[in-house]
């Protein structure tokens, strides 16, 4: 990997250096996208049916998985796979658990009460893609904070594998996770099937989950239709940034920026060292560690547009990271707490050598879904939150009333709107 | 108005009866409003300049509301006019500041922290539309949330007057609510400006704000640019739902169906009761209350496409309720209170008779900002909440990666990715 020295680029470099990967714009396979989402709308489960023999090269009668299926796959999977599961299950439940927000009542004012009450989403739809590597962990992070939230309708769509089973791991990891319907779709006809419903898949609310290009497109088809579902949030390649001094170890870095590589040809991985030493020998290590991967053809690729960088102090590589605002952030310095009040604008960080990235990926607690391509500057990673709703309620009392009567009647003058005035004059009229 | 009887209508008829008014789907428009949002990007203030010109007939030299015209705008208002504004930012800032959310750190295993650390959005823009009536109220509800989140950059855009100034109680309603920065600029190009950035305009993360379908359409363009700017939710016209019973004022009702009506020729309201009686008294007291109305010609139009509804009972009206997610729910019954329990999908709701929804339109606390178009089932209304983004943080000690790493190497096996697997397995050698 190219060793950049920051001090010695200008503002045209400095910004070309953290330029991300282009998505692609790419039309065609819009129209393609709109299409499919349209059909499915239409035709429903024949639709699916028909795409999924087209895209997966699977024929399913039934796209439900069965009591039979979810019972084989429990016996596909050693005791410990089991057992990973069920403690990744065990911590995020714990951390989302805590996340739970308390309802709210305040007096305002004398006799006038506003409260705040939460609602679980009735229906969530969850997709956990298979792609290149089936994702049971994905299935946790979905299924978890949509239980914890109490969403009453918990659905989760994964495509079927040619001979129409679904992956095992995702099955046992999402019944685990308390998600009993699993419906074996993929792609732009799941998304579809979750947003507007089909004989055989509820329609569900909102829809949540990772995707490649074609479900993407498909989450903002059906989020710009109020007849279709709310989405998380917007998408794209995931990334890491390391921050590192000195006192770092150069194969720990390697090892975190090649288990972001391996995710995807379009993933970025940037290191912003105060060390030279520290660059060259992380250089090193990641061509060294290469080797050893199966996925070193992917993680090859996204080396080629990531970066090692050598900064002058850490002051600079935190104000970088927050320009960058990274999906997930690596404090591999001396004391990386006392950093933590700079940072602003990042996904999840991981302080100090023994957290590694993948801890989070799978277990920790925390959640992996998290805003990458700089939408950390606007949204959060994946939390109960956004299974809930907030409902705001107000009762006045008599009295409540006619002390917050002028105020009401002023401002509806303000804004020439009468029928607002004459609503609150009619009740006081009413008093008199 | 004419009056449904619920149980006399099949199912068409029932899912017309409650069929929201289409939003157009004006491809033209579309195009046009790309296009305005484009050259802003492109050519920044000129292009500014160039459609407020347009489209606003306003020539402004200078965007920004200066020292002495925010000066002048405090002397255009009344005593009572400001101290109304004041009484809205002293109970909206109440309520908005009890919502504040509090760090969190959990120990999910033993020497495995996991923390949630919220931080307020760095810049946020706030839009506040002129058209049929200037909007202070919409100022207050936007700004206030802003500056208790703590969002360091807050700027306000509304559409200028013919004569370049802007509305004196928008200027003074955001400058006494912590906006110091107020830009005369309407319409798609004021979106465009502050997703984007000018010479004059600070380029903003997240915009937030009602507008016509020129300012949701650019909303809607910025927003799916990660170049450009998060929004706060989708848009819809502005609609009640008023659930009443026997015992409820039919003078009251009118009323508050009428404050709503009078938003918008697209407004929808609704009112459910289990009282022939009160239906037909509804009717005709609109009808009455209608004649002293100013903007009577508008809340006619709206009332064209709204509906008076007899039930069977409240469980009845509750349920269409539930189904309609009406983004105000009014309940007007005895005992409005007992009822909450079962209402799921609503915006915002105002029980009992002293509570109009001109209340909370304007102070009792609760934000007016709410989702409209049934989108009250997967979204909350305004609140600090979006004024954040949340980060979580994970810190491991030796101990604590130790005991979790195995579950981790498992788990990249099941996923069949090996470098994350490997990050694990290189720190536990080094521990050898």
């Amino acid at each position: 990997m190219d060793i950049l020295n920051w001090s010695s680029l200008d503002t045209v470099a400095r910004t070309a250096t953290l330029q991300r990967p282009a998505l692609s714009n790419d039309s065609e396979k819009a129209a393609t996208v709109a299409a499919i989402v349209a059909k499915v709308r239409e035709a429903g489960d024949a639709a699916v049916r028909e795409f999924t023999a087209e895209f997966d090269g699977a024929s399913c009668s039934e796209f439900q998985v069965s009591p039979e299926e979810a019972n084989a796959a429990v016996t596909q999977l050693s005791p410990d796979a089991i057992a990973a599961i069920d403690l990744a299950i065990r911590n995020v439940s714990t951390f989302h658990t805590a996340q739970l927000p308390t309802a709210l009542t305040v007096q305002t004012m004398p006799g006038v009460q506003c409260e705040r009450i939460s609602h679980a989403i009735d229906a969530v739809g969850l997709y956990v893609p298979a792609g290149t590597a089936p994702l049971p962990s994905a299935a946790i992070m979905l299924a978890v904070p949509a239980r914890i939230a109490g969403c009453e309708t918990r659905i989760l769509c994964t495509p079927p594998r040619p001979d129409g089973t679904a992956d095992p791991a995702v099955i046992v990891a999402a019944n685990r996770a308390g998600v009993k319907e699993i419906y074996k779709i993929g792609g732009a006809q799941a998304i579809a099937a979750m947003a507007y419903g089909t004989a055989t898949v509820p329609k569900v609310n909102k829809i949540f989950g990772p995707g490649n290009s074609w479900v993407t497109m498909a989450k903002s088809i059906v989020a710009a239709d109020a007849a279709g579902a709310a989405i998380d949030m917007p998408a794209g390649p995931s990334e890491v940034l390391v921050i590192a001094d000195a006192h770092a170890s150069a194969e720990f870095i390697a090892a975190d920026l090649l288990s972001q590589a391996e995710h995807g040809a379009d993933s970025q991985v940037l290191l912003l060292t105060t060390s030279q030493k520290i660059a060259s020998r992380v250089s090193a290590a990641v061509t060294a560690q290469l080797k050893t991967l199966s996925r070193a053809a992917i993680a090859r690729k996204a080396l080629a547009h990531s970066r090692l960088i050598v900064v002058e102090d850490l002051e600079c590589a935190v104000q970088i990271s927050n320009a960058y605002a990274p999906e997930h952030l690596i404090l591999q310095v001396e004391d990386g707490r006392s950093w933590l009040p700079s940072i602003r604008n990042a996904g999840s960080v991981f302080i100090g050598p023994w957290a590694p990235e993948s801890v989070g990926d799978y277990c920790s607690g925390t959640n992996h879904v998290l805003p990458t391509n700089g939408f950390a500057r606007a949204y959060s990673g994946l939390g109960v939150d956004q299974f809930l709703r907030h409902m705001t309620v107000q009762e006045l009392t008599v009295d409540g009333f006619v002390g917050i009567a002028d105020a009401v009647m002023e401002l509806a003058d303000l804004e020439g709107l009468d029928a607002h005035a004459a609503a609150v004059k009619i009740r006081l009229e009413s008093l008199q």
